[in-house]
C-alpha cells in the first residue's frame, strides 16, 4: 500500500484523492491547500488529512476553524509520491523547489511544458516509458482524449496525417471571473496550436505528421473536437470495432437523444458519478465516417476529469507497482466503475 | 432603374431593401411582411412601400395602424425582380406558387436546395453562369464565406482538398427561443455536413474536393471557420497577396486587439456600419499559415450580412445589367461603402 500525497487539493487534486482512495493498492496520506476554502473544508469531511500548501499560511485554516494537521514540510517525506494539483507553472516551480528538495517523486499535470518532466505520460502510450521514472508530467484533458483516439485509429492502420479542431470551453462550471460570454475566440490565434506537439511528446512517430487549431467557445461542459485522420487505408467497421476495443473511449448516440455535450453531462448524470464526470472521451457514433481512407469523427471531452485515471496509472508506473499498462487500466477502471 | 420587390422583410429581406435603395441602378418598388410587426413600421418609416405577404392577413395591418398599400398581389406584376427573403422552404414554396404564376424573377436565399433554383449564386464564381436566368438561388452565409477564401486560394494554386471545420453561432441577436445556452452540439453529426456540397453546388470543379464538418456553439455574433486546403505548392507571401486582391475579403489582428468575433463587431460598430453589420469575411491574419503546400487559416463570417452585397450583383446578373461580375462587384461596394 503506497502513500500518495494530493498537493493542491484543486480541480484536478480532488479527484485524484478520491480516485487514489478507491483503490486497493494506494491511499492518501494527505492533502494540500492553500487557502481555507470550502474545499478544505469538504476534504476534511471526506477524511482526508489536511496540510497547509504554504507554511506561512497554516495560521489561516486555524482561524477558519479548518482542522489542519500541519504543514507540507511535515509529511511530504512520508510520501511515496507526491501528485501535484497546482495551477499552471507553479507545478514545474514545485518540482525545482519542493519534490526534488524532499527527494519525493511526483506527477505535474498538463499545465506544465513537456521539457519541465523527464517525460509526458498516457496510459495507453507511455507507461513503459515513464516505468519507475521521478518527474512525470500527465498530458491535459485535450491531449489526453486525443491519444486515446489515435491508440485506437493506430492499432488498425498506419497515420500518414491528423487534423484536428478542438472547440474548447471557455471555462469551468465553477469558474466565474473567466470569458467569453458571447464571443468565437481563435486560441491561439496561430495555426498550429500547441496541442499537436503536445500529442508528440506521448507520441514521437506523430511527428510532423500532427496539426491542430483551436477555438475558444462560450460553455463550461466539455471541449470537442473534429478530426480528420488520413491513413494508409481503413474501413468504418475497423474504426468502430477499434474504437470499441480501445480502453476509456465510449460511443454515444445522437439518435438515441445524446445530440450535444450537455446530453452527454445528463448521462453521466443519470450514471450517478461523483460530481457527474465522465472519465471516458464520448466519440459520437454517427460522425464516425471513412472517405478514401481519411477517417472523420467527433468526440467531446470532459476536461475536469479525462485525466483522473491516467494519474492513477501514473502513480502505479512510477512506483513499478505493475508492469502491464494493460493491467493498470483495468484495475483503475473496475476501481473507478468506468463503463470500460 | 430597374425596380425590385423584397417579398419578407426581415433579417435578410431589410438588409437587401436598404442595399438596393443605396445602389443608383436600381430601387425598391415595395416590400413585403406577414405580419404587422416593429419592423413593418420601420420599413414604411424609411419610406418602402409596404405591401402584405399573405393577402389575407391585409386587415391585421390596417388595426395596427400601420400604412399598407395593398398586397403582393398588387405589385408583384410591376417588380423586374423579386428577392425573395422568405424563412427556409417557404422561399421554394413562392418560387413555384407566386413567381413563377407572375412570370417574374427571384431569388431566393440560401436556406433552400440547390436544385430547387437554376444554378447557386456567387459573384466571384458564378455571376456569368446566372447571367440572364429566372430563379436563382444565393448560397448561404457559410457557403459565400468560404466561396471568396477558396477563390482567394484558388486564383494562386490548384486546391487538392479543403477540409474545414465550421464553428456556427447557435442563434442570430434577436433570436431569444433558439439554444443552446450551455453546450456545444455537432450540427450536423455526420460527417461530412452539407456545407462541402453546398460549395460544390457553386464551384463544381471542388465535386470530391472539400470536407466539411459543423459545429453549433452558444454565440450570436458571427461563425468561424478553420479551413486547411491542400494545394499543389504555394508560399504563405503568395496567400496574403491573394486574400488582399479579393473583394469583400479582410484581414484582421489579434495583435491590434481584434482576438475574437466580439472584437471584430466592436470594429464594425466603430466603423459606423449600420447595424454594424461586416458583409466582409474576416480573416484573421495570425492564423494564415502554409506548412507542406497546406493552407491554414480561421475566418469569420456575419451571418446577417455577408451576402447582401451578393444579393445586389445577383441582381445585375440576372438582369443582364452589367457584364462584368467585377465591374457589379465594384460598383456595388462603392455604393455600401465596403473595404474592399
Amino acid at each position: 500500500m503506497v502513500g500518495v500525497l494530493v498537493n493542491g487539493y484543486g480541480s484536478i487534486g480532488k479527484r485524484v484523492a478520491d480516485a487514489v482512495a478507491k483503490q486497493d493498492d494506494m491511499k492518501v496520506i494527505g492533502v494540500t491547500k492553500t487557502k481555507p476554502d470550502f474545499e478544505a473544508r469538504m476534504a476534511v469531511t471526506k477524511g482526508y488529512k489536511l496540510f497547509a500548501a504554504i507554511p506561512e499560511k497554516k495560521h489561516l485554516f486555524e482561524e477558519a476553524n479548518i482542522p489542519i494537521e500541519g504543514t507540507i514540510e511535515d509529511i511530504i517525506e512520508d510520501a511515496d509520491i507526491v501528485v501535484d494539483g497546482a495551477p499552471k507553472k507553479i507545478g514545474k516551480a514545485n518540482v525545482e523547489n519542493v519534490y526534488k528538495k524532499h527527494n519525493v517523486k511526483a506527477i505535474i499535470q498538463g499545465g506544465e511544458k513537456a521539457k519541465d518532466a523527464e517525460d509526458s505520460f498516457n496510459s495507453l502510450w507511455s507507461y513503459n516509458r515513464c516505468y519507475g521514472k521521478d518527474y512525470i508530467r500527465l498530458v491535459s484533458c485535450n491531449t489526453t482524449g486525443l491519444c486515446r483516439t489515435l491508440y485506437a485509429i493506430d492499432s488498425i492502420t498506419d497515420i500518414l496525417k491528423a487534423r484536428v479542431v478542438l472547440v474548447r470551453r471557455a471555462a469551468d462550471p465553477n469558474d466565474i471571473k473567466t470569458g467569453p460570454i458571447n464571443a468565437i475566440i481563435p486560441d491561439p490565434v496561430t495555426v498550429p496550436s500547441h496541442h499537436g506537439p503536445d500529442v508528440v511528446s506521448v507520441i514521437p512517430k506523430l511527428d510532423g505528421k500532427i496539426m491542430t487549431s483551436a477555438i475558444i467557445v462560450p460553455t463550461t461542459l466539455m471541449h470537442m473536437h473534429s478530426l480528420m485522420v488520413e491513413t494508409t487505408g481503413v474501413t468504418k467497421d475497423a474504426v468502430l470495432d477499434a474504437i470499441e476495443k480501445t480502453p476509456r473511449i465510449i460511443k454515444v448516440k445522437a439518435s438515441e437523444g445524446i445530440d450535444s455535450t450537455a446530453k452527454i453531462i445528463e448521462y453521466s448524470r443519470d450514471l450517478g458519478r461523483l460530481r457527474y464526470d465522465l472519465n471516458e472521451i464520448a466519440i459520437w457514433e454517427e460522425s464516425i465516417n471513412v472517405v478514401d481512407n481519411e477517417i472523420y469523427l467527433m468526440q467531446a471531452i470532459h476536461q475536469e476529469s479525462d485525466v483522473i485515471p491516467e494519474n492513477i496509472d501514473c502513480i502505479r508506473a512510477m512506483l513499478e507497482m505493475e508492469e502491464d499498462n494493460i493491467k493498470s487500466i483495468e484495475k483503475t477502471n473496475r476501481a473507478l466503475g468506468l463503463l470500460k
